[in-house]
C-alpha cells in the first residue's frame, strides 16, 4: 500500500482537466472513437432482435408463456411487427455505416440502403419457417445424441449447443444477404453465453449438434454437412499462413462431409482438410490433412508414465503441471 | 451487396401474411412449439431462485449489503418466504409438465404434484444449513488451493469454481428429489456464467475445488470423493458407445476417489474408469482406464521439434497451426 | 418420483423455524457470512464502473450513441464525474475492508483510506488517455491478426479478446495501486463474458491480441512482451509445486518475450519458462522448459491410427472417446 498521504481537495485535478485530457485523446487519430457517426448499428438492438426471434422460433418456451391457440395469432403478429421494424432499422444503419467506412462519410443519402434493408428484412421474415424446420431437426439431433437428455424440450430449454445453432442459423441468413456487422454481433453474443464461437459465414447442414460446447471454434469458411456431431473444445481452424489479413477471402477452414463425428478437444486445421462422409475423429486428435470416407482416426494411446506415491514429491515439480 | 433495387411499399409481403406463415409452421408437428402448455416451468424463475439462494448462503456478499445482527432475521425471513413460494410453484409446474409429457396432457388435475412440491420445498429449505456447511468447506479448499487467492472472501466474490459448486449443490438437491428440468436449467445457467458444465446428477464430495474452470465437463454419472481438485478444461466424460439414448441410465462417467488432483485439459472417459485415492493426473493426459491409489500419471514428454527462424517461413504453413 | 403423499399445511415446518435454522447456521463460524461488515465493496458497482469506462474509452460505440462534437464534452464530463465518485467510494470501501480483515475490524476510522482512495482515483483518471493509446494498438493488432475481421470497428464491437484486454488494462492499473478485491472482481467479470481468464497481476505489453479466446488462462505472475498473439485454450500456468498458498508471491508463470505467437490449446507452465523473442509455439504443445529466441516448437505429428468402417463398431467403444 502506498505510504504517502492523500491529496487535499484543492490540489486535486479538476473534473474539467480530467475530462479535457480524455476528450483531447479522442482527437489524436486513435482507432477508438465514433464521434458524429450517425449510422452505427446498436449492439443492444441486435441482441434484442435475438430475444424476439428466439420467442418466434420456440413459442411458449421463451418470453410470454401461457400461449393458447386463441391469443397466438395476435401475440406472434406483434412480435413479427417488432422484428420487422427493428431489423429494418438496424440493417439500414449497418449498410449506411459500412458505406460511410468505404467512402469516408458519403453514406448519408443512401436511398438504396433503405430499400435494401426492406428487402433483406422481408426475405428474412419469409425464411423464418424454414429456419424453424432446420432448428427442429437440430433439437431432435441433440436429444438423440445425448443419453442425459430427458426429452426434446430439455434440449430447447437448456442446451447451449441448441442456442448456438439457433443464433447461427439467424446470423447466417443475414450474413448471406451481405448485412455488415450485425451477424458478427449476434454470433459473439452466443459465444459469450455458450463458449461456442461460430463465425456467421460458416455453412452448416441439418441435424447439427454440439454437446457441452465450451471452447468450440468454427471458422468463417468451414463447410459442414448433414448429421454432424461435435463435442466441447473442437476447433475447425486455419493454418498459420492463413491467419493474417493476407488470408482474407481464401478457404481457410476444414470441410466435414455428412455423418461426421468429432470428439472432445480435437483440432482440425486448413482449408484443404476434408473429413469424408461417416468418418469419426477421436478425442484430442490434432489433424491437418484429409481423412477418407468411412474411416476413423484416433491417437495412438499415449505413453503414460506411472509413479508410486513415494516418488511423487520429487518428480511432480518437473512433470506434473496444472 | 445485392445490386437489385428494393421493393416499394405496396409489393411488400404484409405483416399478416408473414405472421400467418410462421404460425402455420407451428402446426406442422415440429418439435418446437409449446402452445396451450399451461404448466411449463419458467427459466427466469429458476434463475431468480438461484439469486435468492446465493444471498441466503453467502449473506452480505450478494444482494442486500449492510446486514446487521438487528435486521438479519427479518431480511433472511423475507428471502426464505420468497424462496418457498417460488420454489413450490416451479416444482409444481415442473411435475405437472413432465406428467403431461408422459400422459399426453392429463396432468392438470394433479393434487399429488402440489403436495409433492410442498414436500420437496420444505425438505430443500431444511437442507440449506447443510448446503452452507459444504460450501464453506469448498470455499476453504479454493483458498488453500490457489496462491493467487488473498482470502476466502475473494473466493466467494470472484471464483467461478465456487459459483459452479454453489449452483451444483443446490441443483443436485432438487435432482435427488426427482424434480424435472429445473436442476438442468440451473446448471446450464452456471455453465453459461462460468464455462463449467456439471450435470446435476453428478455426486461430488466435500472440499471440492475447480480452478479457472473454463471448459470443465462433469457428466451425469460421475462420482467424486472428498478433497478433489480439478483445473480448466478437464473432462469427465463418456465413451463413444455410451453417447446415444441407448446409454440412458448406465454408469457412463469416471469415478474419482478421495484426494485426487487432475491438472489442466486432461480427459478421463468411461464408467469403469476409477482414479484411486490420492492419485494425480497430469495436464493433457487422455485416460480411458483405471489408475491405482497413490499413483500419478503423466504424458511421456512429447517429442517437440525445434526450428530456427530461417526455416520458419517454409515449414509453418504445413506444421504450425492455430 | 417419491410415492409418499405430501404434508398438510399444519404439519409443515413454519417459515420462522426454517429462517431460524438458516440464521443459526450463520453463527457457527463458517467462512460464509458478512454480517455487520460495513465496508464491503460492491460487485455490481465494480461492474458498473467497467460499463462507464468502456464508454469513456470507446466513445460512441457503447452506451450513448449519436455523440457529436457539440455534446461530447458535456457527455464525457458527466461520465468522468460518475466514475470519480463511484471509484473513490469503492476503493475506500475495499481499503477499509482489507484493513478490517487484517486487524479484526479496526478499519472504521481510516482517514488514510479515504485520502488514498482519492489519490488512486485521480491517478487512474489521469491515466485513461494512456489506457486508450494501448487499447487502440490492441484493436489494430486484432484487425491485423484475423482475416475474418472486416475493420477495426468490428474488433471493438465484437471481439472478446479486445474486451478482455480492455478490462485487464483497467484492472491492472488498480492492482498496481494495491487496490484490494476490485481488480479481481473486474477480471472475473471479463472471464465470465469471454472465457478469457487473465489475473490482474499479469503484465502485458502493447499490441496484444487473443483470438477466439475461450479457455485462455494467464496467471498472476506471467510477463508478456509487445506484439504477442495467443489463441483459444492457451494456458500460461504454474507447475504443481506452486499451486498451494506456499507459492504465494513467487514467480510461478511463464515469460513471453516480444513477437511471440502461441497457437490454440498450447499449455506453458512454470515461472522459469521463457519463450524467446519471435519464437512460435504450435497448437497443442505442452511446454515446461524455455525456448530460445527465433525458434518455433511444434509436436512431432501424432501417430494417428486409421480404421475402415467395418472395424469401427468393434473398436470404438474402447478407443474413440468424447
Amino acid at each position: 500500500m502506498h505510504e504517502t498521504s492523500g491529496p487535499s481537495e484543492q490540489d486535486r485535478p479538476s473534473l474539467e482537466a480530467l475530462t479535457r485530457g480524455i476528450v483531447d485523446s479522442y482527437q489524436t487519430g486513435l482507432r477508438a472513437e465514433h464521434i458524429d457517426a450517425t449510422f452505427l448499428p446498436s449492439r443492444d438492438a441486435a441482441i434484442g432482435l435475438l430475444g424476439l426471434l428466439h420467442e418466434l422460433v420456440f413459442p411458449g418456451f421463451i418470453g410470454e408463456q401461457k400461449l393458447t391457440s386463441v391469443n397466438l395469432l395476435d401475440h406472434v403478429g406483434s412480435i413479427v411487427a417488432q422484428v420487422r421494424e427493428s431489423l429494418e432499422g438496424q440493417v439500414d444503419a449497418a449498410l449506411r455505416y459500412s458505406r460511410n467506412l468505404e467512402r469516408d462519410g458519403q453514406g448519408d443519402d443512401c436511398a438504396r440502403c433503405t430499400e435494401l434493408a426492406r428487402r433483406v428484412t422481408d426475405v428474412f421474415l419469409t425464411r423464418v419457417p424454414e429456419i424453424r424446420r432446420l432448428l427442429s431437426l437440430d433439437v431432435q439431433a441433440a436429444y438423440d445424441g445425448d443419453p442425459a437428455c430427458r426429452n426434446t424440450d430439455e434440449a430447447i430449454f437448456c442446451y447451449p449447443g441448441v442456442y448456438a445453432i439457433f443464433v447461427h442459423r439467424v446470423a447466417h441468413e443475414l450474413f448471406a444477404s451481405d448485412v455488415p456487422l450485425i451477424p458478427r454481433i449476434m454470433n459473439e453474443h452466443a459465444h459469450s453465453k455458450t463458449g461456442i464461437d461460430i463465425h456467421p459465414g460458416a455453412t452448416i447442414g441439418e441435424s447439427f449438434f454440439i454437446d457441452h460446447g465450451t471452447g468450440v471454434v468454427i471458422g468463417e469458411t468451414a463447410e459442414i454437412g448433414a448429421r454432424v456431431k461435435l463435442y466441447q473444445g473442437v476447433t475447425l481452424g486455419g493454418k498459420a499462413d492463413a491467419l493474417t489479413q493476407a488470408g482474407r477471402g481464401k478457404k481457410r477452414h476444414p470441410t466435414l462431409e455428412d455423418d461426421v463425428v468429432i470428439y472432445a478437444n480435437a483440432t482440425l486445421l486448413g482449408g484443404d482438410t476434408v473429413v469424408g462422409a461417416g468418418s469419426v475423429i477421436g478425442g484430442g486428435v490434432f489433424l491437418t490433412a484429409s481423412v477418407p470416407a468411412g474411416h476413423f482416426v484416433y491417437n495412438k494411446p499415449q505413453d503414460l508414465k506411472y509413479r508410486s506415491a513415494e516418488k511423487l514429491k520429487a518428480v511432480q515439480a518437473a512433470t506434473l503441471n496444472g
